[in-house]
């Protein structure tokens, strides 16, 4: 027998946010390639669109106009997943079928009025824009009676199944508290309570000290490769500092907020030299009146490409039924995020 | 306040499988789509394509010949997600940082030798071949010492990763017993621990009473939405006796297996007159050599397309990190299905 290497044999990592094991295959990273491909081409968007229902001035589906907004602009989404209206209903659940009414505020934020733009492309100051909004948010919508969960997001691209090229992210606030945020909710409680520490700041030390799976680091944040990462180029920005939600960080703390989204949003368009598409997310405590010690403020960002532009990774058939799994190991994607610049292929020449 | 009505306001519904909550939105299915459409332009295909590595007398990538066959063909597969070698290890794992080798073997099932079929265009005598060989595979692989599981699964479309639109489904079998079976098992087993009975054994027959979320019924077997379905057209095959596994099927019980695959792919064919793409794969008792009186075997079908041929449902964003989500509910989802054909519009004219 020869000796196992995580980066030659197949091999199963423990997930701790989420309890649950991953499937990693190295050596499968060559298999050819003769499925679906991806449209890559990048049509030039001009700054205004007058048929994008999300540039100043436009009008919405619903009729209400846009106003002659510039910087970061919010709105209640006109096709909510949710709505905020109560509505009487009495129990009456059974072993097979449970349902209950939910509650909650879907919102739409444009991150700029210039069309063409994209977090990568943006100034510093104007992604800080962006997170006194996200801040602002969660604080009002959290303090509403009947919101217990606040989750800001934003999906990039065509392939993640976003519907306007507009840069902007969503909020959908809601009465209880989603399925994957419980989950992480009771992994990171279990480890606080057994430690008195949160289990993110004391992964965070480990993943500093060995630094193989580091992309970038600033004052206040480090974005990493996850050892439990299932999308290719997956990564985590956590604070250094355990702050339980958005509403802890400073002026200095927001600018250094910015400044590493838009470093990593960089190195993720410098990859493949290509908008790069991605979901992304803030998970942090629910706003449901409950102290929350062992909460620590954390961002997923979830990319589908895997190869170049044209091949993601297929979350399919085994993956659904089965497992997560993936090919390159979070070592060799963080290598290559490392060794990408910081500054925009775009403006290099 | 009116009264709750689960066909027109958000809410959530509990999946006893998962044990984990969706969120349903009956209302949002009228939004406006400006995004990603899906190549639709089916083209018709050979019976036979040179430059596929599926098709009889082919080469393959790792360069072996394909043989002459006919009907059902099983080979290994080329670049699997997993290796049957051993390797020496040493367990290292601490809080965060938890690694395993896995053992496993990754097989391709070629159903017809015919490319230019799939499931719903085949005999029925055909596809009772390709469940024959199912169960074949199922005992063969599960025998092995270091083999505790063994997934049969089906991508299907381009859409779904499918890399070869030849005919084929895939087997990952492997010494771990993965994330999602464990669940399902652990979720299984309390019902069955509690009141001695098979959880979907009850749940059917709650289902059969109610009528509202059926789909197809023969002899043997059951097609229904699930409660909790989160695809948009996500059905489950259900057994009517409790199998824990393929392996106690009859020759009858395969044919009425075969029979109601058949018929329900073809009405998912007729739903929007396309080769209707999804994932499909089967959750029965894991070959670990334990007895599991709680398994009772089940087919799960993820098919991704939402409002018609072009779009599909994106679980991106929210849904990535917070909780699966879906527009329509599952009793229209069924409603629709129920009311198609069994004869495929190909055959129509
Ligand atoms: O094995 P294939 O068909 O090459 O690949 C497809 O199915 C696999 C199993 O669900 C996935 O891991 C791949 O992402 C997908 O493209
Ligand atoms: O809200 P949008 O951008 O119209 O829609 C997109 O994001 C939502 C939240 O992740 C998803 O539910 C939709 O499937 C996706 O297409």
């Amino acid at each position: 027998n020869v000796a196992f290497d995580s980066k030659k044999h197949p091999h199963r990592r423990y997930n701790p946010l989420l309890d649950e094991w991953i499937l990693v295959s190295p050596q499968r990273s060559n298999r050819p390639w003769q499925g679906q491909t991806e449209k890559t081409v990048q049509e030039e968007l001009p700054a205004y669109d007058s048929g994008c229902y999300l540039c100043p001035g436009n009008e919405r589906a619903n009729g209400e106009k846009n106003p002659d907004y510039k910087g970061v602009y919010v709105f209640d989404n006109d096709f909510g997943s949710l709505l905020s209206d109560k509505v009487d209903f009495s129990v009456n659940n059974s072993d097979f079928f449970s349902i209950k009414p939910e509650r909650g505020i879907n919102r739409v934020i444009c991150f700029s009025e210039n069309h063409s733009l994209t977090l990568p492309e943006m100034e510093k100051d104007a992604i800080k824009e962006v997170i006194d909004v996200w801040q602002q948010q969660y604080d009002e919508l959290g303090s509403k009676e009947f919101i217990n969960h606040v989750q800001i997001f934003e999906n990039k691209g065509q392939i993640m199944g976003c519907s306007n090229p507009h840069p902007h992210g969503q909020i959908w606030a809601q009465s209880s508290i989603p399925t994957a945020v419980v989950k992480t909710q009771e992994n990171l409680k279990n480890y606080f309570e057994k430690s008195g520490r949160s289990l993110l700041e004391d992964y965070l030390k480990k993943e500093l000290e060995y630094g193989e799976r580091m992309v970038l680091e600033n004052e206040s944040f480090v974005v990493l490769v996850p050892f439990w990462a299932v999308w290719p180029y997956e990564t985590m920005i956590i604070s250094k500092r355990k702050a339980g939600n958005i509403l802890e960080f400073s002026e200095d703390e927001k600018y250094d907020l910015a400044e590493i989204i838009k470093d990593l949003t960089i190195k993720y368009d410098n990859l493949f030299e290509i908008s790069f598409p991605y979901s992304a997310g803030i998970h942090q405590s629910p706003t449901d009146g409950i102290s929350h010690p062992e909460w620590h403020f954390h961002m997923h960002f979830y990319p589908p490409l895997l190869r170049n532009a044209e091949v993601k990774k297929f979350m399919v058939g085994y993956e659904m039924l089965a497992e997560a799994q993936r090919d390159i190991t979070p070592e060799q994607s963080a290598e290559v995020l490392k060794n990408l610049s910081t500054i925009h292929y775009k403006s290099r020449n």
